[in-house]
């Protein structure tokens, strides 16, 4: 099928995952989470958002989990900021990556961060001036890329304009969301694969949404076009509190289960991975989406039941 | 993506969905059901199969059913036939096209049908020459030819050299069934690509399952290997009561929608099939896996809520 050999996993359900929930996980419950993602082997991890606490109180406690954490070595620790305080609190608190997040949909952007999107672009700028200045590695996530719940389809056009100006300023990963699960495989393949043909050298990244089950599909469609890095949550949880019709985003350990089962390297262990998804399911005391936790690895085996 | 403009869609709801569902339906029930995926522009619907009352209650009425619905002009009825018996049955009430299905793990044919492979292999070569005699077609369905849940993974060879014996004796349809939902993506794409490389005239099918979530990925490999017409069933629900760990078909509405977002053909209408999802929740009395009928379509588009 002509794919990547390893591709890379961003987890984040202590984000965009947790950020749908109606139960509040304490910083010690995301403590534990993160050290069970951990002790998978996972590289990348969203551990939460620096927005004001009244907006999504799920992520409030993100500065006092980030001190908790404290550095990791060999944990990528990234932080959604929606502005330049965002960006300020990182630095302060030391975070080394942040991932500023905006809608190419202006109503969606308009409801998310009451902001038109042009004046998030801009936004963009002053950011990456400001984290060049501390060393802090600036992802972009451009939402709704490929579809609006309120504005419908988004032309490519727009996405590539976008693009062009966020890679011209320098932005370390464009991430493309799939923010309430519209995109079809060949939706993914023709726009991914226009960018990569212009922007070979960038890294460019995918969030997708399994709202309407294509989800693992469009990551298959997303590696022929050459994307090797995903946004996943673990036990397939969450989607943005300010889009109407949002669920759950690709599932982690489905994911990962499934590249596995490929051949292709994620770095992560599945077992210790399906540890950390039964904490999560215990934490949220809720039946999670994800169908791998329900059903076992595919090569899980029965006993064969006695013959008559 | 280098696929295929149209593709055909075998409703199997009404047989492998509804024989792993603890509530038996009516005939009426049934035919309703019918009635509904009929107004869908339906062509191919596997409504029953004459086995064993005792083995598959909720299979017990397929020939009522037959009866009651009658002869179409526009839709191909299919039923679900063990052995020579369920073709005599099938030619009796006039039923022109049959699906035999055995399993190419020894083991799981005889939990599912009390015969080795290689007998099953052999019934078929008597079943194709009664059916010949009768004007009945044969398609052949090949379980669990992507793992077994008792043996494991199925060698590619064993499917192959399988396959060949049934093509020599001129099977209409072969279709490759993934009975527990083990397959990825890429073994669809290889194992797909041999066959259609070897016998590009053989009308050939996929039946998935999506018990780890890879179903729509798996529709997508197998049509860029060349495979266009899918075993799919209403709502996602079924199961093979003689396979442990097996859940959901691939679900119908999930196809259509994703395959008509993107420009694929199936002849299916989204808006009634949805209605037919609707009745079937209905009738079983419980949320059903399909992800189209909860979330709605990807044009789905919600009210701007009002600005602060």
């Amino acid at each position: 099928m002509n794919l990547s050999k390893s591709v890379t996993i961003n987890e984040v359900a202590l984000r965009d995952g947790l950020q749908l929930e109606e139960k509040i996980l304490t910083v010690a419950e995301k403590k534990l989470l993160f050290e069970k993602l951990e002790n998978a082997s996972i590289l990348n991890v969203e551990f939460g958002s620096f927005v004001h606490p009244k907006a999504v109180p799920q992520m409030a406690n993100s500065k006092e989990l980030f001190m908790d954490i404290g550095q990791k070595e060999h944990v990528t620790l990234i932080s959604l900021i929606p502005n330049l305080k965002g960006a300020q609190i990182a630095a302060e608190l030391g975070v080394k990556e942040v991932n500023y997040v905006f809608s190419i949909s202006n109503t969606h952007n308009e409801q998310n961060v009451r902001k038109s999107t042009e004046r998030s672009l801009e936004g963009f700028k002053d950011i990456k001036l400001y984290c060049d200045l501390h060393n802090i590695v600036v992802d972009v996530t451009l939402a709704t890329s490929f579809g609006c719940p309120f504005e419908g389809k988004i032309s490519e056009e727009k996405v590539l304009a976008l693009t062009d100006q966020l890679i011209e300023n320098e932005a370390h990963i464009v991430t493309f969301a799939d923010t309430t699960g519209m995109a079809n495989p060949e939706q993914i393949y023709r726009l991914m694969s226009k960018v990569k043909q212009k922007y070979p050298q960038q890294l460019f990244g995918l969030h997708l949404h399994n709202t309407r089950g294509m989800g693992l599909a469009n990551i298959i469609a997303g590696m022929q076009a050459g994307i090797n890095r995903f946004d996943t949550a673990l036990g397939g949880i969450g989607g943005c509190p300010f889009a109407p019709g949002a669920t759950g985003n690709v599932c982690t350990e489905d994911v990962v289960h499934m590249l596995e089962e490929m051949g292709i390297q994620t770095n992560i262990q599945i077992d210790p991975l399906l540890e950390a998804s039964h904490l999560l399911k215990q934490l949220l005391g809720q039946q999670l989406p994800s169908y791998v936790a329900k059903a076992g690895k595919s090569t899980r085996k029965y006993p064969v039941p006695n013959q008559a």
